[in-house]
């Protein structure tokens, strides 16, 4: 089959002839249509950090470099296991892929928390395939059927919407809270989408970049600052009930002035959700949490439970993500069109998809 | 009346002749029984910081130097204000004093959380009369009364203690959970025995003075470790349940070392409660919380509910707090028995109290 590996930094070859993966008992077979580019797939184009190498294979896939890339896919199921009884499940079902690779033995696995397994990992990154195929096989729980409603190309934002929608459940806002977000990537833009569903009041929006805080208004920001020019603390103090701040703030951002202006700019009692990996320690004062006993949580993933939540939140009409896709191009261009434009246009693209279909 | 007042730094002074104060008609005069020494106080005597001077009067007591000291009180009623219509609260009962200072208008103190009060306080250092005297008044709904099988030198001990029932009940402990407590002075003390009280399995204490740990393990601690001569995070985890690390970790110390250690020797999804006021920044990479997804909590002072629960703990026996007493002294001796005896001998002393009574 076709499919597109990574050999190593800036090394990916669309390859044909790859064998087709093999569909066992318990696993479904299916066809890719859209994969969305994350900044992850970015970073490990010139920076390796999830994708294993010869002297570290994946503990789970038992597999190294080259590896298939592409985590954030919808496709249709051609082909179920011998073992599958769900009924629910049948050969022609749209589906969006949760690509979460864990040992199911560890103890956060059992739990079902996967995003906090011992040896954890992504399909399109550490191996066991990946969206940028012709064919992926995977557990029958990692397939979350979509609706008639949800065209395959939305389905592939779910991967990357489920991270937001955690943050924001884990947030515990309630419906007509007051909300912060620093940052408006496509992660952050995420934030601002789920924090609207759940029927958050003001979503205010701290971001540097002209053309982001336009999409950040245009997926429901209520205000937005450049916190460069505007003392963002006071603006969303000014902002919120009886110049609190906010109920909970969302760091998307993860720097040391991110995390210091959400700890000031966050009511007594407040939440601090970071949605963020941190490249390096930071000078810190935890005073900054512990006067007004603010609460400091962290979301690294995703659970089944989030792919079911945004599912649920398309199909009512709750969300509307389909203006995040923002180009989509063919599987010979990943690189030219996909990567380049990224990192050259980063502000003027969200999500860009390949479609797999074309 | 008799009162000691603190008229600057190292200048306690024991005088007669005070006006004893009055009772308006929604507060209730107490004649306090026994008063505890907490570390403030020490901490006050020679560097003030929470104790007003000229410049700064306390915005809601309007009082300066000097202040009547001591904040861990309980106490006889002696007068009921006209207004209060409370029929449990007659003249002749045993209470401890909840001794909190607030505004009672701003929205932390509008929903009950006083200790995140914008102008917070404490009766004993911020104004408002204190415990060493003869007569105190406070609002009705600050005196919890003592059932009768609780002696007054354990009703001034609910104060201490509610700081730490409310950072075990912030943690979500359960029944037969795994905690670590960092530091074994009067807070860590404390936080061994309500965890006790909760139903805690391991309660593995990290403590450098072999006089506290031996004090961690009369108290309730299963495991007692020196952390300058034992690796902590391997020891918590060898203790646990699938060597997976605590279920909650109470930081009462409050050093970079100590949250670095309790980060990494708590489990994935696991809880830092923060007990500690912090000195300086740290260095510290959010990345030991984010990893895991573990939640930081702080604790800074205690609502009506964690005073009722200590009381209740207390009388149902699964709080047995007395022998935290160490030593009782008269009110004309509290620096040469009291705050030298809690430096000189620190590690042998939990809690002196004065007995005003003497
Ligand atoms: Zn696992
Ligand atoms: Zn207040």
């Amino acid at each position: 089959m076709r499919a597109l590996r990574y050999h190593g930094p800036g090394d990916l070859r669309l390859e044909h002839g790859i064998p087709e993966p093999c569909c066992s008992k318990t696993q479904v077979k299916v066809r890719p249509a859209f994969v969305g580019i994350c900044g992850t797939d970015l970073h490990e184009y010139s920076t390796p950090t999830f994708i294993p190498d010869q002297k570290n294979t994946h503990p789970v896939t038992g597999e190294s470099r080259p590896v298939i890339i592409g985590h954030e896919m919808a496709g249709t199921i051609v082909e179920i296991g011998a073992d599958i009884n769900n009924k629910s499940i049948k050969v022609g079902d749209r589906v969006s892929v949760r690509p979460t690779v864990c040992c199911f033995t560890c103890p956060s696995c059992e739990e079902g928390h996967y995003s906090c397994c011992a040896t954890p990992g992504f399909l399109g990154l550490s191996g066991g395939g990946g969206g940028l195929s012709d064919y992926i096989c995977v557990e029958s729980d990692f397939v979350h059927k979509l609706p008639d409603t949800i065209g395959l190309d939305i389905g592939a934002l779910v991967e990357p919407l489920a991270t937001c929608w955690r943050a924001v459940v884990r947030s515990g806002i309630k419906n007509g809270d007051d909300v912060l977000v620093f940052g408006a990537g496509p992660i952050g833009l995420g934030v601002i989408q789920c924090c609207k569903a759940q029927g958050a009041n003001n979503i205010i929006v701290a971001e540097v970049a002209v053309e982001r805080r336009r999409l950040a208004k245009e997926f429901g920001a209520t205000l937005v600052f450049n916190p460069l020019e505007s003392d963002i603390v006071r603006e969303t103090k000014k902002a919120t009930h009886r110049e609190q701040g906010a109920d909970a703030s969302f760091d998307c951002a993860g720097l040391e002035a991110t995390l210091k202006a959400a700890c000031l700019a966050t009511r007594p009692r407040g939440v601090i959700v970071n949605v963020a990996i941190w490249e390096k320690p930071i000078e810190f004062n935890p005073n900054l949490l512990v006067f007004g006993e603010r609460v400091f949580y962290s979301v690294l993933g995703y659970d089944k439970n989030d792919f079911e939540g945004v599912l649920n939140a398309i199909e009512s009409g709750a969300l509307k993500p389909g203006s995040m896709i923002t180009r989509k191009i063919s599987i010979d261009r990943v690189v030219e069109d996909g990567f380049r434009a990224l990192i050259e246009e980063k502000d003027k693209h969200v999500k860009i998809q390949i479609d797999l279909l074309k």
